[in-house]
């Protein structure tokens, strides 16, 4: 596979994203957000979606040149409005504001309407991560999860990140879809030519289907733990739970009247809820960090099934993922990967993605 | 299978609980809890655990007299010392704590150490929908869990509870443990003398097994998703987020260093970690309750698979069980639970469970 410098996949992100109307500062920090997957190996989130946010951009669904707005605020809360800028001009924004609220008041409740796609949400945990705090962030998505019992999509993905500091310099990070995978998963099999698991999406015929390409043109994800018979339903209430945070807390459209996941309906801005949480362990027990890092040590060391699996933490693999790209220096891609983007840089403008070997 | 007035499993409950050395006020408070399990149709959490409660105060660690303390106080949040009281007396303290909180300063989080079981983490959960707010409830419990790839157990079931007001009188409630079932599920099927569905539990040998006394003997439960292939690595994830809002941020001990759930160690106190959060909507975007009802309203009427499976949204189940319980009086149990119960009334001098037929 094609390999590419780091640094070369960033300036070919914020070139694109520039071109396409955001302003340098924006584009650095929304450039930033989908280096973060690629490196740490969620390949999904990362240079595979510079076109969808570029669409959106020079569609007018996205303006890139907005700043969120505060709309109602309290001791350890605030509403705000997106305004439909780059997800990591909200998110930024956001969590900025509730670091400083769990700082002062112990913990920092923040909901925004008028959001665009954010990326991974475990990215924006890890930024209160670094202050020493416990992150959380939440959005809805596109209407493509199927509620346990229906033959019909009403939720998201409305993934859940979460990032906690554990002494010294570790860190338990939790960043996962509600449903069984995230869309993203089933794009990056169809890549490789390869066949889904059965329990991550339904095809046209309401039953569990394992071909990628039929999942993805079906678009309909079933809840993490699948059928009702294997807990789906638990799956379907995380997802609820989401909901309630990112939405009906937020003023934003609620996902089953959301913009559908294959932007069939272009123009319209997504209009997505998101939130954002922030919690100061300085404001409870003493020793929060080593507590965390007395579990994550503990559970490492638990005895494997099979001794050449060695038991992980959440967040490990992605820790590990990102030691070998920097130590490598490079970000592999599919081929096809690398020729979509260049078609993308035409268009543009951009000089295409170098690649390195 | 006998059946039992409602007030009279709810006086049974307080005669032992009070006969064991509990106020009268705390007996009554946490016979609601119990009671509140059995109607919804969580026997695994009702009656069933009686027997349990009785003998750790019996024991010495629950000190069924006591009352929790504050020991940290932010605009907030709080650090709450449970001092080995009941469940429901500690629980109803944090509640009404984070509710205070909640509506001055938008958002209450608290964690409490020194906690004995709460029962049904969405009961907790409630308290704050009653009073208009969103309300969350979570508690570290017994080392049961095997997290992924491991064959050691080192979490816990970890639930999850959050109840959302949906406008007018209807609620969204989530009540899951991490785990893909709870151990009393399990035990529920042995009094029924069934098998367990596979992706539940290990057996001793380290596999999957779908006998329930094993499971039971084992006591290696899954974690929500199951195995790795079926992303039970996000059961384990969810888990981990509840240890760190439970005993990292409490000072509680740690699951892995925890009282066995078989109870082997009877007079130790259990030392749980629990944390409760309730978020006031009108600190948030107006409208969140009908927001809320919106979405039920949509789910329910999604296309079912099955015609003769309606929709249902997370709460409809325990509604309805609720509802049927209500409208016939009486609560069905097994025989066996009937005599286990009056075996324990029998050593504490209380008048034995009347079965209405």
């Amino acid at each position: 596979m094609p390999e590419v410098r780091i640094a070369e996949v960033r300036r070919f992100m914020v070139d694109c994203l520039v071109a396409a109307g955001a302003p340098e500062h924006a584009a650095g920090a929304h450039a930033d957000l989908l280096l973060h997957a690629d490196v740490t190996g969620h390949f999904s989130h990362g240079l595979n979606r510079l076109e969808f946010y570029i669409r959106d951009i020079k569609s007018g669904a996205t303006d890139a040149t907005a700043t969120p707005v505060i709309l109602k605020e309290a001791a350890a809360t605030a509403w705000v409005d997106g305004r439909d800028a780059l997800g990591a001009t909200v998110a930024n924004f956001c969590m900025d504001l509730v670091i400083r609220k769990a700082r002062h008041a112990g913990v920092g409740w923040v909901t925004a309407k008028g959001c665009c796609h954010f990326g991974m949400a475990g990215y924006w945990a890890l930024k209160a991560e670094r202050e020493g705090l416990i992150g959380l962030a939440f959005t809805n998505s596109s209407p493509i999860m199927v509620p346990t019992r229906s033959r019909e999509r009403a939720l998201g993905t409305n993934p859940i990140g979460m990032a906690a500091p554990a002494a010294p310099g570790d860190s338990l990070v939790v960043d996962m879809a509600t449903t069984a995978v995230a869309m993203g998963k089933i794009e990056v099999q169809i890549h490789k030519g390869e066949d889904i698991p059965e329990g991550w999406a339904l095809g046209p015929d309401g039953k569990v289907t394992t071909d990628a390409q039929v999942a993805f043109d079906t678009g309909c994800l079933l809840p993490l733990g699948g059928s009702e018979q294997t807990c789906g339903y638990k799956g379907y209430g995380l997802s609820a739970m989401v909901e309630v945070f990112t939405t009906a807390l937020s003023g934003a459209k609620p996902t089953h009247e959301g913009r559908s996941w294959d932007l069939a309906d272009k123009a319209a801005p997504a209009d997505l809820g998101q939130c954002f949480v922030a919690i100061d362990p300085g404001h409870f027990a003493p020793g929060c960090a080593e507590s965390v890092a007395a579990c994550l040590a503990h559970w490492r060391e638990l005895q494997p099934m099979d001794p050449s699996l060695p038991v992980l933490v959440p967040g490990d693999k992605e820790r590990m993922n990102a030691e070998e790209t920097r130590r490598r220096g490079t970000v592999s891609y599919a081929r096809a990967q690398v020729d979509k983007c260049n078609r993308v840089a035409e268009s543009l403008g951009v000089p295409s993605l170098q690649v390195a070997s």
